[in-house]
């Protein structure tokens, strides 16, 4: 067989839900030549990266650190890790990505109970309430930012909640974290876990998460082994943590990649990244409307990041991502689970949250839907979003 | 707090159990901007990456793609998916990671029969058909490459032996790989794991994995979910398969890094690594002999990659190795497990598998046990290496 030739991807601009462009400084940095994992100069690259990690998460939880895989791989490590087998509990679904929480608590051995919302909408803290009082669980589990349909869940006032009936609280911060308001400590949430390639600006690969006493009690209280030993705190807490135990090789070139990442994240600050989020999905909002689509997610509770929208009656899902991916290089995202081929999900994420993403997709989106026969005003969708830009 | 500052560790010649230096055209494909892990091109990358991973592990097995975690995470899908609660195991330890397959069998919820042998030791075949004679396992797992004693345990024949057993092979391949032969369909192993950041010349964070069509056999019959989700294979086929489905989201930047990796190695061609891989070895082996050095694995059973060897008595571990590393940025390991503060491991890996790797570690070896106190004859070690290079 002849060999494949150099690598020669056609340039795109992500705007899907995930990957997302990572920052050309993050690229850089994974040029960087190997360290050993265990030279002092990587475990000192280690402490920068998880102290800068609890910046970013706002928590003080010294068990705070990327996990060496995929985002989903951080979904598992806080659900084997919290649950053993004939545990109770509650996962709350809205969504594809709370139905992957149900999946992985009942493949961990848990009891499941769960509670279901339509996709879209997002969960009341009454309801909620009155789940806990009648099953107290070990363990609830809710997503922060449901990357299937844009919808923003208040978690706020859950943790305090779920602490009264001695329940802890996992939360999916897949979407959320480096995009929009996330306080660990503040909001008393015990196990977090999240991605490298969304707010953070970095390539898939990690999943960061951090564990509070309280999660971290719970793990030392278990009277069984975690299911996983690659993804068992208690042995990785070893390697990241004061030991440096070793454990796994860690991936060094992604740690470059998020220690980069999370540099970036910094040197911005996060309220101001969190209002940069918000301002260029308000054009975007403003645009999409003004080009006659509809969100997914309810009114007051759409993610800034995530922006799903209905696609009009009669047009082709595939096709119109097609067009926009062969004709401008842009990447937005289809529909998953129940919204399969019938929403379109446009993201607005860390590096690429900024004007010239939000001008240029609603540019290329208007001569899409206009190829693909809808009616769509000339003009209008590049215009409203302009207009937020200009008068606020 | 003010934030660290740019990336800038030391140059590094890693000659340790792994990371091996990456290759220079695998940092650079890593550069490149991402693409969305459902791109067509992207696709088409994956293609290219299993097609070539196949040819490196010498199969034609369809289930062959690299696992979204390191090495570690390779074992454990190796062994989660192939066991069920209950199912009988025997595990061959003869050092650190035999150890390791031992502990995640159980996790597995395997019962398990372990087989050990002395560490630097290998298996002879007549004890495992004993075994397998006695318990009858559904999977026997077995280390290739010992890392921690520099072992090379001969597998030709166990795949055939485990098969009149109605028993399925495991072994893992994390340090042999790339390095010296491995022919999976040959020799009849039915789920086999590995590592990007040794013979690969990649840095670490993906875990080639191929599974026979018995393993996928196996797999398909189970009566209970593999207890991850994560690492599920038959999850994980729909994603790299023909579907496409999507189940997490691919580490892009190291795929083009292993795709990169692939290519370097197969335009070598792997007879032509193997032997490189001998040849460096014998020059290395001949040196450390002449600096009055000791092999911890048996004659006739050391890994050309991995040279393993005591500390002379009275020698500081650490502080060798410190010497190494500050005085000429040469990282080589410790010992683990039995071995800790007796052995110093030398690897000699993928990339860094050169003449340059051989004369340079000679040398500074040669310094640094002199400036210890040890007797060491002045020159001995890089006459004896160059001998080897010049008259074979």
């Amino acid at each position: 067989m002849s060999l494949p030739g150099q690598l020669t991807p056609s340039p795109r601009l992500l705007l899907g839900p995930g990957p997302s462009d990572a920052h050309p400084r993050v690229l850089t940095a994974m040029t960087t030549p190997l360290l050993g994992h265990l030279d002092p100069q990587f475990l000192q690259i280690m402490t920068e990266t998880q102290e800068m990690l609890r910046q970013v998460f706002r928590t003080k939880n010294r068990l705070t650190f990327p996990v060496s895989a995929t985002g989903t791989a951080g979904m598992e490590t806080c659900l084997v890790n919290l649950i053993e087998h004939g545990d109770k509990a509650v996962v709350c679904t809205m969504g594809y990505f709370g139905n992957r929480l149900v999946e992985i608590a009942g493949r961990a051995g848990a009891d499941v109970t769960v509670m279901q919302q339509t996709w879209g909408q997002v969960f009341d803290i009454n309801q909620i309430r009155e789940k806990l009082k009648e099953v107290r669980p070990k363990v609830l589990a809710i997503v922060h930012a449901e990357t299937s349909t844009g919808a923003w869940q208040p978690i706020e006032q859950l943790g305090k909640l779920c602490h009264e009936f001695g329940t802890l609280l996992v939360v999916d911060c897949v979407t959320s974290l480096g995009c929009t308001q996330l306080e660990v400590d503040a909001w008393e949430l015990d196990a977090v876990f999240s991605c490298s390639q969304k707010g953070l600006g970095c390539p898939p690969g990690l999943a960061p998460v951090t564990f509070s006493e309280r999660a971290i009690a719970a793990l030392k209280g278990r009277k069984t082994k975690v299911q996983s030993w690659y993804l068992d705190m208690s042995l990785i807490e070893s390697y990241w943590g004061g030991d440096r135990a070793y454990h796994h090789t860690a991936p060094i070139s992604m740690v470059y990649a998020i220690r980069e990442g999370l540099r970036i994240v910094l040197e911005e600050g996060l309220e101001a990244r969190w209002d940069r989020h918000l301002k260029n999905h308000k054009a975007l909002k403003a645009g999409l409307l003004a080009l006659g689509l509809k969100y997914t997610a309810a009114e007051g509770h759409q993610l800034p990041q995530l922006n799903a929208v209905r696609i009009p009656d009669g047009l082709d899902d595939a096709a119109g991502r097609k067009l926009l991916l062969n004709e401008f290089g842009i990447e937005i995202g289809g529909g998953l689970g129940d919204l399969k081929g019938k929403a379109w999900r446009i993201g607005l994420m860390g590096y690429n949250s900024k004007p010239s993403s939000v001008m240029l997709v609603l540019a290329a989106l208007e001569q899409v839907l206009t190829k693909m026969g809808a009616k769509v005003e000339p003009g209008a969708g590049v215009a409203a979003a302009s207009k937020v830009y200009v008068s606020g």
